[in-house]
């Protein structure tokens, strides 16, 4: 299927660019041209930026938003929460993630994201044991992806044990268990559930290092055989104590004495890290996946993102547990929570250069690295994945060029979207999800049954 | 005029009730009864909570929103953004100002904030000199306030002098500066213009330590008769340097020393404080004006809530510098920003307590006390100010209580507002203002003429 899109202006590897034609094949890029104009072409108007790629989502946690909100008896901290998540997930079946997880979909493309990695560890029955279709809950994903129209990369979790030790699984996590086996087996048909979403993918996530073993962690590797690697380290201060109890390194260095760490691997958080871990990061071409807003709330901790930067290492941003939703809110927080550390603004961003044009350029080249698909750019063999912004909003009225970016991240709470599409397939409608009503509806209904 | 309202749920200083009944007599909450229907009664679904006062707010910033996220040649601070600030008010006209103040304050009703307290500086004409009618900016301010609904407290600004020392004004403050005869005067005048706005009233805000000496504080003091008294302190590291190289004081110390700080006044941002300067605010009933997402933005640093509020001090939010309007936004912000320090969640409540339900029952108190209006709760005597939360909001399904609370402030960005009443007037419907049309048009031709 061919489509001609004309785009009043749109952002491009070369810069911002007006009336430009771009030649759709089957969800790709197959020609950019520019004021080349051409029969039957849609035009778009608006200022349209490539999609911005997730990079890391939990999405059934979209369900329980809100609720680990209220203080504990004690202190209360990333730990406390995770109590609050593991009974949240206790007894959701995979027709109540597919109904959560397209609501969390839903929302991410209005939000200005068009990809997402699901970093995917419901794997078993309420408990514990496997389903009998093995993926059922990997297959429910699917579909949730395939209802909205989002890209998927899907990434089955390795998890085999409850903490550094090993400690046994707890209770709470006895549906995210897999030994190497089953897992591999449910890699291969995770990877068959998503044959039918449109260009979809899939990696493997080993969930941390105190989930996995290094024995794990090379079987890992082994699976994704080129494929995207994401892996959860060094979010909390509590692990970065425990794996120097365990075997007298910190989790990055664990991670690089037992993985060959490379362009195909996203470090998920890693915010507590040395100067000299970061470095290694950068210079290893892994993406950092940063979850700046679920970070903020989880109370895990501020990523030296500017020192990050200036080494030139690659990061995106995702969701994680989805208690909010939006490209604005994660890059806006991310640069927000430097500058509350540093006491300076623009952290971001090189002298001179647009805040949230640099923030919004390296999330695209972040995001696509991690997920593992062609896309994050206008450019001909990327898929056309296109987030145009609402020209009238009143946060970007006599904006141009990269001021429109920057009052789009920081002076709108949320990105003022007014059409998205990936693929080349229009999802996003004057900023609302054209199957909102109805997977808005089965949302509800499901949230309902589950917290009455 | 006499009005009664059904609320299906509505929360009052006894808790959450079902089926209220409210009568508003000319404005103001004249009998709250439960379960007693009255005849004639409006009804309103949903969950209905007490307008949230603004008390910082610049209106005519909303004008500048993200144009200063272009990180500067140098290190970027917040004198470099006042820069870009002192160079985009040069032009602005009343006219300029009234369409930005509308704007800004029908996106504060939209948001949830149902009043205001303008801390008013820009006074003159673009030389300098005052325009022919002393208050004709702070007319505009006042008609911005009628036509939008919401309610005004208006602080005209004294600012003597360009910096400790004293430093002469700069040419970016020309049209901020007054003498005390004619600041006198623009009070009195200031206070006629607003005579016409519902239920308005006015105070007085030296602008801060570094633009008043301490025989202006006293002036000022003498002026406020017992009125709000808002002053700007301790937002910047470099003004607690000067503060102490000029008189060997911490301002908050200063402020202290000159003045009867008590709980009429108002001290905006007070981020960098000493223990003992926050516990002397707290014991003197004053309130701290925080503006979490400005001082988030202009990278000021992190207040030190969780501290503040075990001393029992008062806080409230104001939107500053309008960079983002909601009240949500900053009491997420605020929240968030605790959590990052800290490495702990749920920093502004007591154990056991909702965040969401104590950020904004305190936000609630220390608004009111800093708007020196009878507001901020639904009980006898304080004004018809109401914030109905739009109950099929996905982020609130299935919610109740304080958990509602908690998810219409971290689990949607902006509050799920779907009606706003003010002084029982209803100005917000479906989310959106009455007159969000005529007074976006009319702010779109005011910035495009600035900003062409």
């Amino acid at each position: 299927m061919t489509q001609t899109l004309h785009f009043a202006e749109a952002l491009t590897p070369e810069g911002f660019q007006r009336d430009l034609f771009v030649r759709v094949e089957d969800g790709v890029i197959a020609e950019v041209g520019a004021g080349r104009p051409q029969a039957g072409a849609e035009r778009i108007a608006g200022l349209t930026l490539p999609g911005m790629p997730n990079l890391h989502s939990h999405a059934f946690q979209r369900g329980m938003a809100g609720l680990g909100e209220r203080r504990g008896a004690g202190d209360d901290s990333f730990w406390t929460w995770r109590e609050v998540m593991y009974r949240f997930l206790d007894r959701l079946t995979p027709e109540d993630v597919q109904a959560i997880a397209a609501q969390a979909y839903a929302e991410m493309l209005e939000g200005g994201f068009t990809a997402v990695a699901e970093f995917h560890y419901l794997h078993h029955d309420v408990d514990g044991r496997p389903y009998g279709d093995l993926a059922a809950m990997a297959r429910a994903i699917a579909e949730a992806a395939k209802e909205t129209g989002v890209g998927l990369t899907l990434l089955p979790v390795l998890y085999r044990q409850g903490g550094f030790g090993p400690q046994p699984p707890t209770q709470g996590q006895r549906r995210f268990i897999c030994d190497r086996d089953r897992f591999a087996r449910l890699v291969e048909e995770s990877a068959r559930a998503i044959a039918d979403v449109p260009d979809a993918t899939w990696g493997v996530a080993p969930h941390s290092l105190r989930a996995v073993t290094p024995e794990d962690l090379a079987f890992a590797e082994d699976l994704a055989a080129g494929r995207p690697i994401h892996i959860h380290v060094a979010e909390q201060e509590k692990e970065v104590a425990d794996s120097l109890a365990h075997n007298g390194l910190r989790p990055v260095e664990a991670l690089f004495e037992s993985a060959s760490v490379n362009a195909r691997w996203c470090l998920i958080h890693a915010t507590h890290l040395t100067h000299a871990e970061r470095d290694r990061i950068a210079a290893s071409g892994a993406v950092a996946g940063l979850c700046p807003v679920t970070e903020a709330n989880l109370g895990d901790g501020i990523f030296d993102g500017a020192h990050f930067r200036e080494r030139g290492g690659f990061f995106g941003v995702g969701s994680d547990s989805n208690v909010e939703i939006g490209v604005a809110q994660e890059l806006r927080m991310l640069e927000y929570s430097q500058r509350l550390r540093d006491r300076r603004r623009g952290r971001m961003a090189d002298a001179g250069a647009s805040v949230g044009r640099a923030l919004y350029d390296n999330a695209l080249a972040g995001g696509a690295r991690a997920c593992g698909r062609s896309i994050g750019a206008i450019a001909v063999g990327r898929r056309a994945d296109f987030v145009t912004l609402d020209a009238n909003h009143l946060a970007l009225v006599a904006r141009s060029g990269d001021a429109v970016i920057d009052s789009a991240l920081f002076a709108s709470s949320a990105l003022p979207v007014s059409e998205v599409r990936v693929g080349g397939r229009c999802v996003v409608k004057n900023g609302r999800h054209i199957a909102k009503e109805t997977v808005a509806k089965r949302f509800a209904a499901v949230m309902r049954a589950l917290l009455d």
